[in-house]
């Protein structure tokens, strides 16, 4: 009997780790749960770690202390997430997904649940050490792939506007000249979305000139938040010279013909 | 060993099942995965099941026959959803979210990852004799709560624009009347988003008289799709006649005064 309980308190400890990435458990949360000394919630919790591991699912972490607790990091190996973006490429890359103008259709996958997640997770892997606080996006595009990435950190997301909306409060608004279009913009946040001094990374689905990417920057500076990185889910190569000082993306967008429907996105390696 | 072995297997059977809610794997994929016997692999997912249902964490099922497998659906119990509603109330009837017009601030609740998975989860369990095959949203505030429930659901989600996009392709758009403000607005979706005879569940963040509501049924009904339902975040009881004729919502406004700053939302319990 005791034996099963273990079992069935280890598939309830690796559900509510899993669950809710970076969130740390105080040991007491899980030792009152499960009815269980200290002692005995350690080992169960070197067991998840174990399995998790063991099938590259991602980390357990402890930290020690008073206010310490278990937490779970979504982690996969470099080389299954480089294999991931690969083939999310060779999708991209199809003739079929050339649109008029060299655009590329791409709803389908930004908007697949289970692909945003996992592109949320890399984007978090790959930017970890940037400790973000806040993920910030702008409608529409940005959106899934922004609440992923914010899901994998556990932190809230912000939203800009292209326009201010009553329904969203008092709001800070600039303008800024889209670096493809030429055409000003404008774009708006409310005032309550960031606390001065948050730490914020700046997430969208694809730059060129990296206009609206300058602009979301410019935006959270204008409410006193600190940007701390622009990740993207595709960057175009051309033109080399951004409007953003620095950003990474998980694709590259090398070219495009119109004509021969010809594609070349390809991954950003680790 | 062999011990040690099997935890670390329930840890991961655990992990990669509750993931991808409504993935049938089959039983031959664990079973490579673990180098285990069927016979073996059957008592693990019985081990899962019963640890998620011990501590309300969801449902395991398993699908007999050739083509059969076993699949993960998110599950809480009416009790522990009606209670996560009602806080989410109290934390919406607070004074400080009334914005002139009477409308009320709620980008922070909706825009937290936890919050909106854990209600997209709940608009799956609500809704699931409805059978979807995809969620449809319209920009912007619906496309957390849709995506959530897409994810929940394991379906895709597809997303109205206000106005036809170059970067989507073909386009099919309508005009609709706004039920509160009485202007005529439009909308437009992606000719190859839907495919002929989609079952379709439309979600979205509030409705109070659901002309736009009524807009992506007629959108999805135009493109071929069929509408199986309407979820709302937040309903308002006024009017009381709608213009869609059956929609469900996860909470109901019945009334909000900008003077003294009350707002009343209440859950709809289960």
């Amino acid at each position: 009997m005791a034996r099963v309980k273990r079992l069935e308190r280890i598939v309830a400890l690796t559900k509510e780790l899993t669950d809710k990435p970076f969130q740390l458990f105080p040991f007491s949360y899980f030792c009152d749960k499960f009815t269980v000394a200290k002692s005995t919630l350690s080992e169960d919790v070197q067991t998840v770690r174990n399995g998790l591991a063991a099938y590259d699912l991602g980390i357990i972490e402890t930290v020690a202390g008073a206010s310490g607790g278990v937490r779970f990091i979504p982690y996969h190996t470099a080389k299954s997430d480089n294999q991931f973006l690969g083939e999310l490429c060779e999708r991209l890359n199809s003739p079929d997904r050339v649109l008029p103008g060299g655009m590329i259709y791409m709803n389908d996958l930004i908007l697949n649940p289970q692909i945003v997640s996992r592109l949320g997770e890399i984007i978090m892997q790959r930017s970890i050490e940037l400790k973000p606080q806040y993920i910030m996006t702008v409608e529409t595009k940005g959106i899934p792939l922004g609440l992923s990435a914010a899901k994998a950190f556990n932190i809230p997301m912000v939203m800009a506007r292209k326009e201010a909306r009553i329904t969203e409060g008092p709001a800070v608004s600039i303008s800024y000249l889209s670096g493809s279009t030429k055409k000003i913009q404008s774009m708006s946040l409310p005032k309550k979305a960031l606390p001065h001094g948050a730490r914020v990374l700046v997430i969208d689905d694809f730059m060129r000139a990296g206009g609206t990417a300058n602009g979301l920057c410019e935006l959270a500076e204008e409410v006193g938040a600190e940007v701390v990185g622009v990740y993207l889910f595709i960057a175009a190569k051309d033109p080399a010279k951004k409007l953003v000082r620095e950003y990474a993306s998980l694709l590259t967008l090398r070219g495009v013909d119109e004509t021969s429907k010809a594609v070349d996105i390809v991954p950003e390696m680790l």
